[in-house]
């Protein structure tokens, strides 16, 4: 199993998209003269499967989303970024209800197998008039594959866009997601879309889907700010054929993975990519819950944004977890990648200079034994900068 | 009931200090030439009550303060910042234990009725040799009064001491507190101390104290870290003879708010106290957990700091919390101060040179009433700014 990013094969990548997709990415003016909107189109109905943000003050296209998925049936997706519609009371729900109409009309596909789906600022309605307009022409522009410029189309404080891409079989298959900030998916990330040609029944797509997302996506903390408009989604039209199942599962996690690393290493403002290990643990939650204490811990984010070997913090932040069967510090261990730094004591600083280089690296790999009993997980997350405080101290005004 | 602060205040507090309380602060070399260690020191046995860190990474000190406290007495308060003596394995304990002997011996007092404390770095051991020498003329050097230096003694990365003092009848109510980064207590905060002259017994203290604590240090949150080392505590020897239970628990809550609101203010890098009420709640802890998401949010933080009424945050933050009541975004209103943004949609942008101008205080009331309920809670934290990415950047090297 071999996985692509955009960036550093283009070409391959260019001549390889599944059978059957069709995409138009375009600048409607939403807020700048970057790409804003696109629309990812399967030649028929595909299978499909998706997962949405938990948030309460979700974004108005979320509950259109959630029914139009229902029925393990989709042909479109389409996605504005800029704005994310919520907070925007009923004139939002109406506006999105407008759009999928729209786009139905123009493609000629139905309104219910549309996901409609918005990211950027919150509290402000969509410039309407500037979408109806932007749709219009949409059926004209297609083209096949084109999925590198829905990658970007879909970007909001992302410095690139994310796409992997890989064969099951004579399948393949191709995800793309943005992130940034505003990152810690309950379920679900910002925004990520698959499409592949393999040929999948609705219900097995589904049980693979949701694992593969809570293995990847579902374990990614940028900021511990749970997004309005987390959503992500597949459709696999079948044009490719069958694939072996268990093959499928395996390259959609591997991907999955790949791409909430690659939204942790983009977090607004990140400097290194952060993954915690935590074994040991007496349950998958217990070692899920210490691993994001750590990867959310703004000491510990700071800690590594500043090189500093303060690892004190990493002992903080599993301390103040809360759980049924409570940590002993005597038992614990923490490594900075293989270096032991304490074992129910703190290991003497001989290999300070050692651990001063290793957290040079852009990827930081902190390591947590309970030793309570045999469970395990991996989190993945980034440090915090200047730079996070720089873009989110300004961005609206 | 008149709250005075040390700074507005100086000679007024040092001519009223509570009866019978006597200190010594001094530097014992634990990193550099400021003040690291303070004994507080009552005449007599005095009544007590203690609040402890929940991490179960605690210090050293905690457990042994928790024993002490468990009968009600304490007559000594002995603390040191620049090392927390966490993580320190049996060594960490073997000296506290050899700490309050010294002290015991060295005052003439029972090592049962001491609370030792230890604030700052973690995973590092006590130079216990110099704090044996240190104790050696503490008897000597004791003081009346005093705890103005002990403020300044507990201080890490605190950029002033923080004093509080009222009379309740005869009686003087003394607080002191420090706090600045890894504060989100869980039933207590960093290191706060109370001593008072008021007569009140063991049972009703301990009562009072709880419900105090509750209200003020226990809605703080500065960056989500709960410490390893919080600990918070009063003793009351009574010399001022008995004073109105109602009064003093009055006066006792209002000081930790104070106090509490002190913390927040100076919270690491802090340019801003903010200040977040929630309304119209199924239930306190509805309230509190929303109040304190909206607190905690790293994107509202650095919004707040950036003086961006980036509001959409706020509805974010709401929109997070997992709770068995769900909010209704069709229900909610949310303020800047008494400027009213959203009702169930935005409120056109007419006052915004209004908020741009409020964003400009140093202190920011958020309101969110959820039309839920009757119940509410009030917490306070502080914004993100470059100073506590920079502060907590380089801290151990």
């Amino acid at each position: 199993m071999k996985i692509e990013g955009l960036l550093e094969n283009k070409s391959y990548i260019l001549e390889h998209m599944p059978k059957g997709f069709y995409t138009c990415s375009k600048n409607l003016g939403i807020k700048d003269e970057s790409l804003d909107f696109t629309v990812i189109l399967s030649s028929k109905p595909a299978n499909a499967a998706a997962m949405f943000t938990q948030s309460t003050f979700c974004g108005a296209p979320i509950p259109i989303g959630k029914k139009n998925v229902a029925n393990g049936i989709l042909q479109c997706f389409a996605i504005n970024s800029k704005n994310a519609n919520v907070a925007t009371g009923e004139e939002g729900v109406k506006n999105v209800i407008e759009i999928v109409d729209l786009i139905a009309k123009e493609l000629d596909i139905s309104p219910e197998d549309i996901l409609p789906s918005s990211t950027g600022v919150i509290g402000h309605q969509l410039p309407i008039d500037k979408i109806r307009k932007g749709i219009q022409n949409l059926k004209d522009n297609l083209v096949e594959g084109g999925l590198e410029k829905s990658a970007e189309a879909i970007m909001t404080t992302d410095t690139h866009p994310k796409l992997k891409m890989c064969k099951i079989g004579n399948a393949t298959l191709v995800g793309i997601a943005k992130g940034s900030g505003m990152i810690e998916p309950n379920m679900a990330t910002l925004l990520s879309y698959f499409v592949t040609d393999a040929d999948i029944p609705s219900a097995t797509l589904q049980t693979i889907f949701r694992e593969a997302i809570n293995q990847s996506f579902n374990m990614v903390s940028i900021d511990t700010d749970t997004s309005t408009s987390d959503t992500v989604a597949i459709m696999a039209n079948g044009l490719a054929g069958k694939v072996d199942f268990q093959q499928f599962k395996e390259s959609l996690t591997a991907m999955s993975i790949d791409l909430a690393k690659e939204i942790a290493r983009d977090g607004e403002g990140a400097t290194k990519l952060l993954e915690v290990n935590v074994d040991g643990a007496s349950s998958f939650e217990q070692a899920k819950k210490i691993g994001k204490s750590i990867v959310n811990s703004p000491l510990v984010k700071t800690a590594i944004f500043g090189k500093d070997p303060n690892w004190g913090r990493i002992a903080m932040a599993i301390g103040k977890c809360e759980d049924e069967i409570e940590v002993n510090p005597e038992k614990i261990s923490i490594y900075f990648g293989d270096m032991l730094i304490y074992n129910g004591k703190p290991i003497n600083d001989d290999n300070l200079i050692k651990i001063l280089n290793y957290l040079e690296n852009p990827e930081i790999i902190i390591r947590v034994s309970l030793g309570l009993g045999t469970e395990e997980a991996t989190v993945w997350g980034c440090d915090l900068s200047y730079d996070y405080v720089e873009i989110n101290g300004s961005y609206t005004t």
